[in-house]
C-alpha cells in the first residue's frame, strides 16, 4: 500500500492485489484481540485509501500463480493481471515448525478473525469459571499460556494479566480472576530476544509485577487438549491449561515458495526470498519483494527485522526505484533507516529501543502510544482510537470484549453458515 | 437487563442468563451491516454493566429445558438454576414463513454474526462486480434485494443506497456504483405499515430520492441462486439478483415453546407467548414474559409491537411487579406508555410518529440521532457512535466497511475454524 501511494504521481497505473478489503495495522491486533480495540479501528478499506489516486485500481483477490516470463499473474478466480514492474508483500503467518496440529489448540495472531477468535477464547474461559464446580477444571480454565515472548507475546501476555487483575475485577461472583494464572514461556533465554538484555530485564520485571508468570529456556514438547507439556532443564512437566496462544515463530507466504518455483530466487528455512540489495531477485530486475516476505541483511550482515516500518521503507523504495527506471536511472542500494523499535507491556509500562537512547516505564509507554497513534491511518481512526484509550485508562473497562463467531452459535444459526 | 437493573436495591439475588456475552442495542445493527458502525459500538458487555450491582450475577449459557413445579431452569452444560419468580425474555428471530431454505441465500438482521455476514455480502457484491468482465453478470452482483419493508427494511434499503451512491462513489474503476440497483419489496401495500399512512408516502418518497426502487404488494414466490421470482399483479417475474436480504417476518424464540409444553399457556400463529395484563401466563403467577416473546394487546385491542421501547417498559414493570410481591402488594396491569416510533431513510432524512405529532426529514433524522444516542449504553459508547456519525456525515464514509469472516477465507486458515 505505500508502494501504491508512493506511485501516485507516476505516469503509470497500479494494481493493489489483496484478499483483503483493507489494510490491517499488524501493532495494534493483539489490543483487538484483547478487547481494547474493534477490528475496524485498526484496518482501513484499500479503497477509501486509493479513493482519490486515479491511476491506482483496487482488486480483491488471491494470486495463485506468477508467469515471469509472460509477466502475468492470475488470481483464485482465473482473472490474469499484466504487469511490467510485480511487487509482492504478501508477508508470513505462523509458523508451528512441523506441528500444524498444534494449530487449533494454540492459534496465533495475525488476521483479524484469528484476534476476535482468540478474544473469543480468553474471555470463554473466565465464563466457563463461573459455571464450574470444580476447582481442578476452574484452575486450568484460568490458566492462559503464551508461547513465544517476542513483541507480540509480550504484548499479549501483559494484557491478559490486566485484564485478570484489573478489567474483569469486580465482574465475577464464583472466583476472583485475579487468581487466574497467565504464563509467558520461550525457549530463548530472555524476553523481547531482539531487544538490548538491559530492556528485556525491563520487560521481564514489568511482566511480572502485572502477575506474569515468566519461563524463559523452556522448549514446548507437546500441545493436547486441556495440557500442555513443557521441557524445562532435564525435567518433563505437564500443566493443566485451557488456553494456549502461539507467538513464536513466523512462516513466508506461499507466494515465496510459487516465486523460488517460476524463477531461480532462494528461500531461507522459513521460506523468506532473498533479494537483491535492490529488494529485486535474480534474473529479475522487474520483480521486487519486500516487507516480511524478503529477506535481506544489513550493514552488519544482520537480517532486516519483520517490522512494519522495515516494510513501509521498503514500499516506498521500490516505487521510487520503479520511478527512477522509467527515467533511465538506478537508485542506490535500500538502506533501512532504524528508528527504533518498542513493545508495551501493560498499563504505563513499555520498552523503547531507539538506538542510544532506551527508555522504560511510563515514558517509553507514552512514546509507544504516540508513535502507533500517527503511524494509524485516517484523522477519524487515530481520534477513535486515542479516545478509546482514553476511556479504558480512566475506567478499567475494555469495551470491546465481545464473544463472537462461536462455532456452535453458528451451528444453532445454519442461514449464517454458508457463503 | 433492564429487570435486573430495576432490581439493584432489592433484598433478593439476580440471575441473568444469556446465550451472549453482551447486551445489543438492536435498532443500531443495520448500521454495522453497513459498516457504519463497529460491533462493540453497539454491544455492552453485560458483565461490565452489572459489575457494580452485587445481587447480580451473570451466567453465559442456553436455557435448554424448564421445570415449572420444581421452579428451575437447565442450561445447555447441565447446570440447574433454581428460581423464585422467573422472567423469559428471549425475543423472536427471522421468519421465513415455512421457506427456511431461503435463509442462506437472503439473511435477515438479528445478531452481530448476521449483521458482518450481511456487511462481507454487500461489500463482495461491488469487489466482484469489479472484477468480472460480464455485463449481464455485473448488473445481477449489482442488484440488491430487500424483502420488507418495516423500519428494518427500509434502513437497510436507505443505507445500501447511500453505500453506491456515496460511500463508493469515488470507488470503482470499472463501473459506477450509482448504477447499483437497489429494490425494496414488501406484500403489504406500503413501506412502514405499522405507521400513520402520511409517514409512509413521505418514507417512500425520501427512498426514491435516494434511488431505491420501492415496490409494494409483490409477493416473493422463489428464491434461488441468483435469481429471485416475484408475482407482481397477475404477472410473474423473474429477477438476477445476487445479494437478497430478509426483513420480512419474525419468529419466537423457542423458549415459547417450551413454555408451552411445561405449562398450559397459549401461543400465537408465530410462536409468541399469550400473556396476562401483569405480564404473568396463566397458572404461574411467579413466571413473566417480556418483550418480543410476549403477545399483550393495548387498550385499543391492537397488540403492542415488538420494538425495545415496550421491552424495556416491560422488564421494569416486572421487577417492580416481583418487589411489590415481596411487600404482599399488587400492581396494576402493566401499560405501555408509546414514547414514538422513527425509523430513518439516510443522509438527513427519517420519519418520526411520537402520535399527535409526526416529523419527516431533517427534524426527524436529528430527533433519530437523539433519541438512539440516548438510548445507548455507557458514555464511552456514545461518545465513540457521535463521533463516527459525526465522520461519516463530513467524510462520506463509512470506516467499518470491512470483509471478514468468509467461509473460504476460513478453509484456507483451518487454525481458526475449530473452536
Amino acid at each position: 500500500m505505500f508502494a501504491t501511494q508512493a506511485l501516485r504521481r507516476a505516469p503509470l497505473t497500479v494494481t493493489l492485489i489483496d484478499r483483503r478489503n483493507f489494510h490491517l495495522f499488524q501493532p495494534l491486533l493483539y489490543q483487538v484481540a484483547t478487547g481494547g480495540l474493534s477490528p475496524a479501528n485498526i484496518a482501513a478499506p484499500l479503497r477509501n485509501i486509493l479513493k482519490r489516486q486515479q491511476n491506482a485500481r483496487v482488486l480483491l483477490g488471491e494470486v495463485v500463480d506468477l508467469d515471469p516470463p509472460a509477466r502475468t499473474v492470475r488470481l483464485a478466480d482465473q482473472t490474469t493481471v499484466e504487469y511490467d514492474a510485480l511487487i509482492v508483500a504478501t508477508g508470513v503467518s505462523h509458523n508451528y515448525f512441523g506441528r500444524d496440529d498444534w494449530s487449533a489448540r494454540a492459534p496465533g495472531l495475525k488476521t483479524i478473525e484469528d484476534a476476535t477468535e482468540i478474544r473469543r477464547r480468553i474471555l470463554l474461559a473466565f465464563e466457563n469459571a463461573e459455571l464450574t464446580r470444580d476447582p481442578a477444571a476452574r484452575a486450568a480454565m484460568l490458566t492462559f499460556v503464551v508461547i513465544g515472548a517476542g513483541p507480540t507475546g509480550v504484548e499479549l501476555a501483559g494484557a491478559l494479566a490486566e485484564i485478570a487483575r484489573d478489567t474483569l475485577r469486580h465482574d465475577f461472583r464464583a472466583f476472583d480472576p485475579a487468581d487466574a494464572t497467565i504464563l509467558l514461556i520461550d525457549a530463548a533465554d530472555r524476553v523481547l530476544p531482539g531487544y538490548p538484555p538491559d530492556l528485556s530485564a525491563k520487560a521481564k520485571r514489568s511482566l511480572q509485577q502485572l502477575g506474569v508468570t515468566v519461563r524463559t529456556a523452556v522448549r514446548v514438547l507437546e500441545i493436547q487438549a486441556d495440557k500442555i507439556t513443557l521441557q524445562t532443564g532435564e525435567h518433563v512437566a505437564d500443566l493443566a491449561a485451557h488456553t494456549v496462544l502461539w507467538a513464536a515463530g513466523v512462516r513466508a507466504s506461499p507466494l515465496g515458495a510459487l516465486l523460488a518455483r517460476r524463477t531461480a530466487c532462494t528461500l531461507d528455512r522459513v521460506g523468506r526470498v532473498l533479494v537483491n540489495p535492490d529488494l529485486t531477485i535474480p534474473n529479475h530486475p522487474e520483480i521486487r519483494v519486500i516487507g516480511d516476505l524478503a529477506l535481506l541483511n544489513d550493514e552488519h550482515g544482520r537480517p532486516l527485522p519483520g517490522v512494519a516500518d522495515v516494510a513501509m521503507q521498503q514500499g516506498r523504495y521500490a516505487a521510487r526505484a520503479i520511478v527512477a527506471e522509467l527515467h533511465g536511472r538506478t537508485l542506490p542500494p535500500f538502506r533501512y533507516r532504524h528508528k527504533g523499535s518498542m513493545a508495551t507491556i501493560g498499563r504505563a509500562a513499555a520498552v523503547a529501543d531507539f538506538g542510544r537512547v532506551r527508555l522504560s516505564g511510563y515514558l517509553a509507554w507514552l512514546a509507544w502510544l504516540f508513535v502507533h497513534l500517527i503511524n494509524l491511518i485516517g484523522f477519524q481512526s487515530r481520534l477513535l482510537v486515542l479516545l478509546q484509550w482514553a476511556g479504558n485508562y480512566i475506567t478499567h473497562n475494555r469495551a470491546a470484549r465481545l464473544i463472537t463467531h462461536d462455532q456452535s452459535e453458528r451451528e444453532m444459526q445454519p442461514e449464517s453458515r454458508s457463503s
